[in-house]
């Protein structure tokens, strides 16, 4: 029988990254079914049917096929020293799953902009705690001596500090927020736009290789993948969801920064800008952004924790009668939405149709039960019922 | 019988600038009671009756104290080439009463806030026009070559598409935004801290020679006043609220010019920054405003013009039903407010009580009446009743 875990590899293997479509069916089916139903072409989309049989025709729809793609791709990362998880895996970051709530629209493409299905990894850290306390760092590749001065003062500030630093392993501020945050002895993470195998751009080979070292490189491409523009685009949105929140610093008119930025914004988490002179072209986009709505001008390592401390914090709830589901955060609450109201499951089956790590799921449940919205029983969780109260 | 005029004159003699309860009594008695009620120390406040006492004990409080003092005031005038208008004139902008609606607090030293009574004037403007459309740019009296190639940008492009250019005349931004309105052959008004026969600081009196001389220099202090800490904050009332917004060019954290852009943001009026390096400290206080609510990012002339044109548009106002006066302007509503409902009043008596000139007076209340609001009969106008609808 396919474990969860294989069903998600294989999905990832069949589509392309961000699909909706699928994401919707996994979320109503869990990802065995779902799977089941991929390669049945059964209550599919022929555009999803399609993506799945060009993937399938060259190596035949056997019964055997999820197994063999599964088994392909582990046997694929042990080769190039890397992992793969999944959502099903403890080390998956459940932040990720807020791209749900994020539309199509925001990148010229309008690709879809669910969230990733699996993760290729290299490095030494848990991505999960990794991702903790983390802060993405982005901003132009060509930046000047004063954006590269900032974003090292940043970077080294916010390791220093215990803040994993994340960004797109790109030239410029990408590659100076990860040497900055390396410098202090910190973590950081590399989201690529390509293969784990890949060394993009090749200028970079030497801080990239320190990273599969020290900390973590992540993409959601098959191995070989080359960066292109649509990778380019959807790597940001993993970049927005993976943190808990994105500092720009420079970026030109036309920066892909300010799309990560765009989907920081969307996904409700703080969208930090740093503001240069405005006689900068490479703080233009920074100040555009910074005449929007929803953008907060930062001009220290404090002001920027001290942002994403206030967007933390619980929204006080002091009106009697208050609803308990209202002091939940996101996590919990979409935690407490995948648990059926009349049939208790697992929190391994919570966890996949909430589409969060076991582990999130297992730390969660007890909490969601002491506050009265879930009930344990021998099989698992179900919803309290007006019955139980 | 004492002018409308006379009284204006006297009443600045009598009190200091800002004085909020003497306000009020002009505003619900008009100037020529008030005044009649401040010589007889009627109906005021110990305090405000010991403050008349002060100015009165030299010169006796003989019954023609009052023509005495605004002859003296005006010969004084005349003797420095300069000249005094009050609320009564037609050059007085109107703009000013705006300052009735705000309150204490914003300056360390908790200044009363009310409009000037009377204003000192040198140079060839008219003031009413020189300001319809003007632009406050201020900042930090220790500018970097950046804050001065910004200032004199702004200032040159803001005067050569039309807009004054006003500033306090001070050393930095102040001077250099003054000298790029007059190098572009536009209007320029220097708002002082001090008497119209001071000049301060004596680094600039070249340049506020030459503002006597094509654009205004401008002063509710008395002639022989010395700069102090008080003028200085009162100053920047005036300079917030005789323009249709406020720009601030540099400022270190305990800047003066942020001072003068709360007062912008309290009069509802465009609150202005142009940010810098972080770096830099001459740029901190602009973005410790740049984080606050109110307050907008601008990096460019083009930008300053649209952020006051959108703030001055009038309301889109399409619902069935609503209320005509919703579609006035502040000037429009102050107007409307100081026509009695029940007796007709003429358009000076209006002007006073509004505090606003009788151009502006003259110039409105027809368009009211057209609105329907107000009806015109021989007396002057009264409020539209229920039985004129």
């Amino acid at each position: 029988m396919t474990t969860e875990r294989t069903a998600w590899l294989v999905l990832a293997a069949l589509t392309t990254p961000g699909n909706r479509e699928l994401g919707n069916l996994v979320r109503s089916t869990g990802p065995v079914q779902a799977l089941d139903q991929m390669l049945h072409g059964e209550g599919i989309s022929p555009h999803l049917a399609a993506s799945v049989d060009v993937r399938l025709k060259p190596i035949g729809r056997t019964p055997a096929v999820a197994d063999r793609i599964a088994d392909d791709m582990l046997r694929g990362a042990d080769r190039l020293e890397a992992r793969i998880v999944t959502p099903a895996d403890d080390e998956w970051p459940s932040a990720l799953a807020d791209l749900t709530a994020v539309g199509r629209g925001n990148d010229p493409l309008h690709l879809d902009t669910d969230p990733p299905l699996c993760l290729w990894l290299r490095g030494p850290l848990d991505l999960a705690e990794a991702l903790a306390q983390s802060v993405s760092v982005v901003g132009a590749r060509a930046m000047t001596t004063y954006g590269e001065h900032v974003t090292s003062e940043f970077a080294y500030g916010l390791a220093e500090r215990g803040w994993t630093v994340v960004s797109g392993g790109s030239l410029g501020i990408d590659v100076t927020a990860h040497r900055g945050a390396l410098a202090a002895g910190g973590s950081t993470v590399a989201v690529l736009a390509c293969g784990i195998d890949r060394v993009y751009p090749a200028a970079n080979a030497g801080v990239l290789e320190q990273i599969g070292g020290e900390g973590l490189l992540l993409t959601e491409w098959p191995p070989g993948t080359q960066p292109h523009r649509t990778s380019f685009l959807a790597r940001n949105r993993i970049i927005a969801a993976a943190t808990q929140g994105t500092a720009m610093i420079e970026a030109g008119s036309r920066s892909g920064a300010r799309n990560t930025l765009g989907y920081t914004r969307r996904l409700g988490r703080p969208a930090m800008v740093v503001p240069g002179p405005i006689t900068s072209m490479m703080s233009v986009g920074c100040h555009i952004e910074l005449r929007q709505p929803g953008t907060v001008l930062v001009s220290s390592v404090e002001e920027i924790i001290e942002e994403i401390r206030r967007v933390g914090e619980p929204a006080v709830t002091t009106r009697a009668g208050q609803l308990r589901e209202d002091v939940l955060d996101a996590l919990q609450a979409r935690i407490l939405d995948a648990v059926k109201p009349h049939r208790a499951t697992s929190a391994e089956q919570i966890a996949a149709a909430a589409a969060v790590s076991g582990r999130d799921a297992r730390r969660t449940l007890p909490l969601l039960a002491e506050l009265g919205l879930v009930v344990a029983d021998p099989d698992g969780y179900r919803r309290t019922a007006d019955r139980d109260r």
